[in-house]
């Protein structure tokens, strides 16, 4: 049995799983209240976990590894998250792994929580069953992450799978990385609110200017239900966008499944579809017709299971594909 | 022992390995004169296999199989080629692999040339001993190969790998694939060819035009050669976009080398430390410092070499690192 783990900004999943049986056994889901500093934080983790695995009625000693998703950079070797920019604090150097493996005794592995989400869509999700599976989050950022033989690849230090920091543009927009002309500086979801704002400021956007007014919170999914034209050619072009990003990964990778998942694909099919256009036009050296462009299938859960099965990985467990 | 077969456009590359003695027992080229058509040049191929095994004093039934690289897509499965744009004739669906087969009585295995060429940089080049290494081609178009886990990365029919058609920018020119924008449009050596021409017309390359009006050839080598100031500054442009593509598949791959070959990589350390400066300043979330970007190292041996080592992988052979 393995315990999963989501950390993120605003809040922290728990699952235990069963790998034999292919049962989630229980899940918990607390704030993270990072304000208090990374020391509270991890005691309280370490309560959670006690918690979610007396829950199940299972013994912490049944417990062969704890996998825990975390929304930036860490280092593999120690365990040691070096940046998580969403978390309030100081996240550089703070022993995650080896504070929760002193308390609970059980061994730890990081995972980068894009990552998570791939590796968790394509044992379980959408990319189940096929070999190779690539995935975007795209939310606040964009994310991904590669499974190749339905194994995660890492590259150095677990950093293959930055989709949202190729260039699209030489020239572009700068990025949050300091990059110019990233993926996520043209179609994230804060990158088209930062657009959808500036047309509300100039008057372009009257209707979306009301919702706003009416104390609507501004993002990708209301953008698309208001009326405003500009509003609309803004999400059009975040999509070409977000198409190429596509279109970039499916050349170099050609993969039999890409998953696209995050707050913004919740936009669901006219969004995917739009993508698929794009990479159809664009890719003509890649038999496209066999790739699948879908959305997520695991919504909130993919975070936590995908750490669980990097944790079965990591541990050496065998047929942890029988999760269900 | 394995024979590999790199068909080019204007010749074929032989070479038979022992790949338990880590030796090239025998080495051959042939013009390909395509214009006598498939059939011909595949009698000759059927020749030439005989010959290369017969100058190294070898038995024919002691080979235990044929990789043969292709400039273009063909069918893994069938072994037929199915595009071969810098050939003569018609290649679509011939039967490579079945007929130097049912002639020889030894197994074929197809594989892109790009493909072989990084497979070739990976286990005996650039990137020995190293287990992620990917490749850029770049000649007249540009090609590229990834190798994971020191075992060649196919995707989809041999299709991953695709890092010339990679959209640099949205609107950018249209490439000989059909897209828009792909980086071989701004890069490749025919690209920056065309460029240099445009500027000699409009007599921007007054020292370019006075070499090709005595007799030189219009290559990347003569342009940065020139002394005319629009031509380099065209070449620094060239290297930007290379830069980009290059900094893109680091961003996706995470690579521990990428290996620069083809006729425009010949340019040497300029281009390469033109691309790592521009890897360094845009790739932001990779460890950009643990990842060496180098020029090929096997020179015009790497398609056959890599069409050999193809065809060991394929029969299952072992142990085919030890070749020197």
């Amino acid at each position: 049995m393995f315990v999963g783990v989501d950390l993120g900004g605003t809040k922290i999943a728990y699952a235990l799983i069963d790998h034999k049986q292919g049962r989630v056994l229980a899940r918990r889901v607390t704030p993270t209240d990072s304000a208090d500093g990374p020391d509270a934080v991890l005691m309280r983790m370490v309560g959670d976990i006690r918690q979610v695995v007396a829950d199940a009625g299972v013994a912490l000693s049944d417990i062969r590894g704890i996998g825990c998703g975390v929304p930036g950079v860490y280092d593999d070797a120690t365990g040691h998250t070096l940046f998580l920019p969403n978390l309030v604090g100081t996240w550089h150097q703070v022993p995650v792994g080896p504070t929760l493996t002193a308390a609970l005794g059980i061994p730890v592995w990081l995972i980068n929580d894009a990552r998570a989400f791939v590796l968790a869509e394509a044992a379980y999700g959408a990319g189940r069953g096929h070999a190779n599976v690539v995935g975007f989050t795209i939310g606040t950022g964009i994310g991904g992450g590669v499974v190749i033989n339905q194994q995660l690849y890492m590259g150095i230090d677990g950093t293959a799978g930055e989709f949202g920091h190729q260039t699209l543009a030489l020239d572009g927009p700068q990025c949050g990385c300091g990059n110019y002309g990233c993926l996520e500086a043209f179609a994230s979801g804060s990158a088209m609110v930062a657009q959808a704002n500036v047309l509300i400021e100039s008057g372009q956007a009257p209707d979306l200017a009301r919702r706003i007014a009416h104390g609507m919170q501004l993002t990708p999914s209301v953008m698309v239900s208001c009326s405003d034209i500009a509003v609309h050619q803004l999400l059009a072009q975040a999509y070409q966008y977000l198409g190429a990003g596509v279109a970039n990964v499916v050349s170099l990778f050609s993969p039999n499944v890409v998953v696209l998942g995050g707050s913004v694909a919740q936009l669901g099919e006219p969004l995917c579809a739009a993508v698929r256009q794009v990479v159809i036009e664009r890719c003509r050296a890649t038999p496209v017709a066999r790739i699948a462009i879908v959305t997520a299938a695991l919504g909130g859960d993919a975070g936590v299971l995908g750490a669980a099965v990097w944790a079965a990985h990591r541990s050496g467990a065998e047929d942890v594909r029988a999760l269900t």
